[in-house]
């Protein structure tokens, strides 16, 4: 096993904050096995991990070789434990989800931890329009410009160079990284994170051609953002034509996604990095939808809903469907499709093998 | 059918202009039906239309449903109303494109709302170079950046955190939102729009790879934007090796576009979110790129070529054609291939089953 | 031929440098056929080039038409002169590598060129934290913000609206393009340049889901640029987990490029336009990715390995090996392959033929 490097670059979260294993333990909702007073002062990867670490164990890879690894305490999967798999002398934490224990554990570490701007208070170097109405304890970073009418709840952070247009409401504990750009209009939730470079409310693609040339059809809706939503760098949301292009409720997106106008996205989706979806489909709740894939416009997609990564969707799916491939297909006929694909040369071959005999057959 | 909800949030757009029926005939140069002197104060979506709004109807769907609208007019189909399809007491407007006569009528209300950012004068807070020029009705927000040797036309518009770089020349009636980058010596003509988060003009991808190591070939060219072109949100649009990556008159590109050094993209082309066009393509006038269609360098795509969404262009397109898929081919024989492609398995099952009879047969 | 247009714009890099036929030989390690004194003052395309200008001619295409130009120079490969392929009166300069040649002359009379945005000096509209620390000759432009404990090395250029995070660290000779955020920690070597528009070390995509929600695994590393690194414009890099994200030596990145969190680029891998690579996979050396291909989570792709354009990479690829398609092929099997896809219908029909005849025969 790979000696731990405790020097090695953040190889682990350092942080001022301490917890002892048992206040993990009502931290997460979990059991102690082993030393509940024994203190743990941050988490690490598995390999790297020192003795006041905690790491992850969840998969059998890790759990075959618990014994190995420095740290001072292990979360690992209830099941596993209890069908004995586990026997070791380590401190555990025991819990049925454990990779949602690791996140608040490290949730609870980083929150010690500077953050990735100077935040605090309202630079003078910021430019507000008139009519503005802000919540307490707000951070306005230098070059932030903001329009008029501009409503801003509590605990709002906007880095430096973000640029909000007339009307915009942000709701209380939200997050704008720096380089961002809000249209004019957006509505926007609470505990909402906006990752750099990101363009929110741009208008849609919307054309109208009388032969000779395009006649720009205006977007006069906006864009609305739901609570727990983070938006990933660099993706493009557009404002609808008429209405709102909404993201609901804990949606999460990765990089560089597109969102056309009028389009919906349903309570928790996910949405990987350099999907596109075209104007006025609608998604519903729980869905993935993977990397690179693209959906078409006018579309119904249900809740809980998987879209294969690079997929190309054209129709509607229903509820609960797992789909992949291009054109989009279940997915259980995809990969049967896709092992073939590379075949088709041989199945070309087969044929010709079999056109040869039959043409020997009707000779005779 | 569905009530109108009047207090919905941008439903319709808000203006303080009014036009009546008449008017509005002549705005599009249409006909009416109905009473010319009533009075219209906004355009809204079909469904949640208000007594002073008008509405496209343009699809059967709608047209079926006429009298099932609140709105105060309808802009309709000629071909339909001749064809003696339509029997309503509603006030009509009459003509042969009613989507084009809709964006007219949209943009006129439009234009009585506010811009989605500020604008107005010059900031103490820009930055301008030495030897730049300006026409009249100059907006220029705070923290825009402008190089030397600059020249905006009239009524030119640059939003909060727009870079220009040294020499860069702008027309009349040009807007460019926020955190655009535009690099030196990039001309662009008049009515121009660029959407927030945009780089134009930036280093093609060029390198000599001298089997160790690449070196940079300098892109010493730049980026030329004709009249009346639309540029998305987050699109890269790269400067020329020698002479000009040229985006000619009335070209629109939806968002996360890629334009590489040395294309040209012809009159009134059209090119959907996340398209990639690989170095010295040329494209024709009037084409269409749909949705994160790829098209390889070195290539000529003629006038009127549609490149169907995630399309991988290969080879050069004639005039006129459409072609789909990976490897492109005419999309009527890519709509059969998309259909087969599911049914490989089959193809399969039927080959062995076959085999197996050959077998037999050869046995015997 | 065309006729040279002296007066196109920018079809020439003008500068107000010049080199002897010799001198250019020294620089490039090259041999003189000519008249080693004749002067050279730009470097042009073959088709519009002036007398005092050098040219590439390495295709047979040119080399054909090798005495139509009116360069004053032309810079050939060694291999199509030694076998007497080439017969003019022209000044030439003869080597292995003519395009490396060429790229080096190139940069040698952009330098005598203006940079494509304003630098020199420390401006008073940027905004510094507390405890930085620079090298000499450093150029930071209006509204730039650095964070605390950020070192600077000689020579750097930070363009307008450019943003560092806390604890950035960027070496000598690194240029950044205007509109580029670079969260906290990142840590870049020498001689390296990024694009405008790019986000560098924003959060890596990982939630981990209760069931009802995601809870966001907090992403507590760093991304580390090594020296002589250039990156395109609207890249997105995430920061990683723990450790770091890792873009190393020589590396070269097109535009909306998408690299996930503890993902590793090694030394002089190139990276085309719009690919997008899952978290904690590793690239080797030399690679090349094709331009919007997708490659997977948690794989390994060896040194030397190039992927098609389009490619979705689903499984680990062994150095030297050239995989396309999806799913990914060896590059000659997919060759194959794709000569086959529009022939399917065809194929389908050749099976119902077979199908009819052994029916028929059955029925015998």
């Amino acid at each position: 096993m790979q000696k731990p490097k405790k020097t090695d670059h953040k190889l682990k979260v350092e942080s001022a904050r301490k917890l002892s294993l048992k206040e993990i333990a009502v931290l997460v909702s979990g059991q102690v096995q082993g030393d509940p007073d024994s203190i743990i002062c941050g988490a690490a990867p598995f390999e790297n991990a020192a003795q006041d670490d905690i790491v992850l164990a969840e998969s059998v890879k890790y759990l075959k070789k618990i014994n190995e690894t420095s740290a001072g305490a292990l979360i690992i999967p209830k099941s596993k434990f209890e069908s004995g798999q586990i026997d070791t002398p380590k401190n555990l934490i025991i819990l049925d989800n454990p990779r949602v224990a690791f996140a608040k554990v490290l949730q609870f570490f980083v929150q010690g931890k500077n953050p990735p701007f100077f935040i605090g208070g309202i630079s003078p170097d910021a430019r507000v329009g008139n009519n503005c109405n802000y919540g307490d304890n707000i951070s306005i970073a230098p070059f932030v410009v903001i329009g008029k009418n501009v409503k801003l709840g509590n605990n709002v952070v906007l880095h430096p160079n973000v640029v909000l247009g007339d009307d915009v409401v942000l709701g209380d504990d939200v997050c704008i990284y720096p380089n961002v750009t809000i249209y004019s209009g957006t509505i926007m939730g609470s505990r909402i994170i906006i990752h750099a470079g990101t363009v929110i409310g741009s208008d849609g693609f919307g054309f109208a051609p009388d032969g000779k040339k395009y006649h720009k059809i205006y977007h006069t809706g906006i864009v609305k953002i739901d609570d727990d939503v983070e938006i990933g760098a660099c993706n493009t949301i557009d404002r609808a034509v008429f209405g709102q292009t909404w993201i609901k409720k804990g949606v999460k997106t990765d990089n560089l996604v597109h969102l056309a106008h009028n389009v919906t996205v349903g309570e928790n989706s996910v949405i990987v990095a350099q999907v596109g979806v075209s104007g006025s489909t609608s998604i519903g709740k729980n869905a993935v939808l993977a990397g690179q894939a693209g959906v078409g416009g006018h579309l119904q997609l249900g809740d809980n809903v998987t879209i294969g990564p690079r997929a190309g969707v054209t129709k509607s799916v229903k509820s609960g469907n797992v789909v992949s491939g291009v054109p989009e297909m279940p997915h259980k006929l995809w990969l049967r499709v896709h092992a073939l694909l590379p075949k088709l040369p041989q199945i070309n071959k087969r044929l010709l093998k079999i056109e040869k005999i039959l043409d020997k057959i009707s000779k005779k």
